[in-house]
């Protein structure tokens, strides 16, 4: 049965009057998860108190919720486990497999990597010392600079600012052949379009359900750890639910089996119950074809915007397979453009330097309002509305 | 204006039918809390959405609301930060003061310290090596183990089993002139009595919310940095909302401004709402009558028990000055007494091995309360209604 676009987009709670192009930094509401993180606060937390651990699932939630998402990234079941920020995960997931490759030293990243990755990254080196480091080159130098100094590469599939997709299979293939293990940061990959974690090979990844997954402001992230290095992987940040048996409160630390070990302390219950809410609209959603509408979209932006706006340039590659489900566009006022798209409605953000921000989710998103954002940010453009000192004062923006 | 209890009391959402001992683990639903996270799912990430960062004041939360702890702990302004759990907050606290002493490498604490602590510090002198070492000594021996090789004290003020409460202020000061710096854990102090970190001069305090302090199940935890260390305290969790300039997206870390470092990931929007509304709980309540009201409470629970159940020996000192807001008891049975008790409607926890806790909360614990616990409680015990099979078999429990 193809999914029914019209029916997918019911389940949210969209704000009257936006058209909202901000999937990819924060999902809307699921209709779902409203009525549901009441009832967590009222029937649960309210009425179970602390029985609620037990009798309402909580402890389990995790790893429960953790299996769902493990579903849309290609994991095999049992690897995926929430918790915590995606900044800790990828510390979790980067001092874990820095002990797995004694003889190496350095981690080798991108310079379009999300800045959290590049600074935990930085902050594990200076904890470790021994010269321990962080290597950057650019996205498009990445293949080149794996060698046999690397320990662990760390990358995000896609660009948060370009939006280019990196070949998350061949760059793998690449660092395990140099004898490197891989951590892919899934950010902007869970929920927009199929991964496949197991089948590419991937040693870690780590992702957060706040964007394409509409899990909400401050969702938990997530790990998996393949299967070949679960029972191996020694946790940095080795917490009590990460225990073997953790209400055995024994003096020592004992890790727990498989993934489980990457839980740290209590999960966020109210985060979690949103994201579990949320996760029901995948339910009879098909991500092949939620790829092909979201390149559709894409396509249909990218025309209609470069045909009515000749100053913004196309900062995404044009090839699909290059793409994730985002694209953006460079202009020097690019943050006073978006302040006056979104006095009218049309919500995308903002990247220092100079990056306007677009994201394609065909769960909510339909063609007519990617037409009618075009002509709003025609009649941006054309009229020069950017150009007002108000808009031009930058705020701490998001 | 005198504090009163009974309006306190209806400021929550008490179990039907139960009385409840175990605020010290997990309290209860504060009603404020249900309409408050309602509001933020509807109004706020529904309606704004992106936006919400700026316009609701979500990336602010961490500091506003970690200021309103800052006061019942007695923190300077400005030097208290929301985020992440308890377990994350002592990494941090730990690495950043074993890096102020660079020419020592113990961490020194206690077999009564609640075991994540002891674990986390584990797991970070494993990721330092060095001959960097977690040494506990049992509760008693803290003092005199204080010697010259010890870089940080680490303690939990109130022992999560017996109830007992260190000499906050003595052990800051004996640590202090060994040279070492401090770290604790208020999780079972903070809105349990008053705390005065500046007073006693604590170099660095965390604490967790979801226990006294009412936040629901996961609540974000808090760190507090002495101000004459916030401006030299290096973050090993170096995420980007501790950044100077988040916003910036710099590739290389820059510490923020204060505590404000300590930030690590996307602050959970939804359970800090939870936390700022059952916060007001405390608006016109004096800490000093909370914690006679405690000890009232505590002392009539001690000599009813002790009078009617012979068997159960009392866990936690009788000196009113070496006590938290919890008393223990011990049984070699304790489990299924505690099962037993549960199914009469009172709810106390329990932890291995033997120990029976009841926390004892003014602002919804009144002295008929305790009265009916002590009565269920004989009743538990002179019919043995513990012994059961089902009761006898233990549960994974909270």
């Amino acid at each position: 049965m193809p999914t029914d676009f019209d029916a997918t987009r019911a389940l949210f709670d969209l704000p009257e009057g936006v058209i909202y192009l901000d999937g990819n930094s924060l999902g809307p509401l699921p209709r779902a998860a409203s009525a549901r993180v009441g009832q967590v606060m009222t029937q649960e937390w309210g009425k179970m108190v602390i029985t609620g651990w037990n009798r309402a699932g909580w402890m389990e939630m995790p790893s429960r919720i953790g299996d769902r998402i493990g579903q849309l990234i290609g994991a095999e079941p049992g690897h995926v486990v929430l918790g915590d920020t995606l900044s800790i995960k990828v510390y979790q997931a980067l001092a874990s497999a820095l002990e797995m490759m004694p003889g190496r030293r350095v981690i080798l990243s991108d310079t379009g990597n999300f800045p959290t990755d590049l600074y935990m990254a930085e902050g594990l080196c200076r904890t470790l010392g021994d010269g321990y480091e962080l290597r950057t080159v650019p996205p498009a130098d990445v293949e080149e600079a794996i060698d046999g100094s690397v320990a662990v590469l760390m990358l995000t599939e896609v660009d948060y600012r370009t939006g280019r997709r990196h070949d998350m299979a061949a760059l793998t293939r690449r660092a395990h052949a140099a004898g490197a293990l891989v951590v892919w940061d899934l950010a902007h990959s869970a929920g927009a379009f199929a991964v496949d974690v197991a089948g590419t090979g991937a040693d870690f990844a780590v992702g957060c359900t706040y964007k394409y997954l509409n899990a909400g402001p401050g969702g938990p992230a997530f790990i998996y750890v393949a299967p070949r290095h679960a029972e191996t992987a020694r946790p940095a940040l080795s917490g009590w639910l990460g225990h073997e048996e953790p209400f055995a409160f024994d003096l020592t630390y004992r890790p727990a089996r498989g993934v489980e070990r990457m839980r740290v302390g209590t999960p966020p219950v109210l985060q979690m119950a949103a994201l579990e809410a949320a996760l029901d609209v995948w339910d009879h959603v098909d991500m092949g074809e939620v790829r092909a509408r979201s390149l559709e979209l894409q396509d249909r932006f990218i025309s209609g915007v470069e045909a009515a706006c000749p100053d913004l340039e196309l900062a995404t590659p044009r090839d699909p397979a290059e793409r994730g489900s985002q694209v953006s566009f460079r202009h020097p006022e690019g943050y006073a453009i978006m302040q006056a798209l979104i006095a009218r409605g049309v919500i995308g953000d903002f990247r220092a330097p100079d990056i306007l921000r677009f994201g394609f989710t065909p769960l909510y998103l339909r063609a007519q309002d990617v037409d009618a954002a075009i002509a709003h940010l025609a009649a941006v453009m054309d009229g020069r509305e950017w150009d007002r000192p108000d808009y031009r004062t930058r705020a701490r923006v998001t």
